[in-house]
């Protein structure tokens, strides 16, 4: 019986943050419930016409408009270099960040056979010149380090300005994680990396 | 700028299973990804098409047949009374009953108004005669406590036979962590070891 039922968990379940459980609680909680079937169309009809992602720095745009880059009033010779989108929302919702994003759009992992050259690394080094700061806020983790390292040495040759967040960001800490006050200190007390 | 990112975060938290974290992970995740829009859409539109509940025990349908109700091989005078769709298909997968269904589609809950007749405890009657078996195969919580002893009551008043799910250490369980009640019932059903 469960051949359809099956068939809807394994299309909702590759999504990011959704568990083979989750995926089911989605499903059955949409059976027989018209008007939420229709808000979650609305939803993916909203994604799919409206939302993208910058061409620039990658952050999520609206409507083609790219919020950071379309304002003037962002400083955009600091460079807040994060691994996702998420991440770069995340600071976005302390209100205490000025200037602009280079999302990687994930880290270097090669067990993942994920290499520098699979991320946005060459765009983000086309907007940088001798006036740019880039704040390196990735992941505190293994991965999170080697991008930032990689990213590091091309900034180090380039005679570019680089900082990292201050180690509020606990040892093996995820970034999507942190509260809004340490990640708000992390951004104030960056330090010169070296 | 987040008007509509946030629109879209909306429509997805409400469903079971999706907190706003979630909802969000899923919509950064869709965002350029027509692959997985299509497979969501899909996914939306088997739910819509293909999947429903059954009139009599309110268990899943696929296109409009309950596998439970329509297998001869059932015993349909055991009947495990459940909250939720959910919890029939927690059941289904231990692949070692051979009864039917009661799905009451929640549990009585008086402090948000659930009163029982929001329920599908009178179709559950309508199903029952001298030789059927309510299994009460509800939470052990206050509400599905509340819930078996209001169907337990009714059960009693029309003689018919009840029985509920064992109470016991589970597997894996600490002794130190059972409450009381537990560990009384399960002294009390001990069983012999070999």
């Amino acid at each position: 019986m469960e051949n359809k039922f099956d068939e809807v968990v394994e299309k909702l379940r590759f999504l990011d943050g959704v568990t083979k459980k989750s995926a089911k609680r989605m499903a059955i909680d949409l059976v027989n419930k018209n008007n939420k079937i229709e808000n979650a169309q609305e939803a993916l009809d909203i994604i799919k016409n409206d939302l993208g992602q910058c061409p620039t720095c990658f952050y999520m745009t609206i409507d083609n408009v790219c919020p950071i880059c379309s304002d003037p009033d962002r400083d955009k010779n600091l460079i807040a270099v994060v691994s996702t989108m998420s991440d770069a929302m995340t600071i976005e919702e302390i209100h205490d960040y000025n200037g602009a994003y280079a999302v990687l759009n994930g880290e270097i992992n090669l067990s993942k056979n994920i290499t520098p050259d699979k991320l946005t690394i060459d765009k983000l080094f086309n907007r940088t010149n001798k006036n740019t700061e880039l704040i390196l806020a990735l992941n505190s983790t293994f991965n999170g380090e080697l991008t930032a390292n990689y990213i590091r040495d091309i900034a180090r040759q380039r005679g570019i300005k680089y900082t990292r967040l201050a180690r509020g960001i606990p040892v093996g800490g995820v970034l999507d994680y942190v509260d809004e006050k340490t990640l708000s200190d992390a951004l104030k007390n960056r330090k010169k990396d070296d």
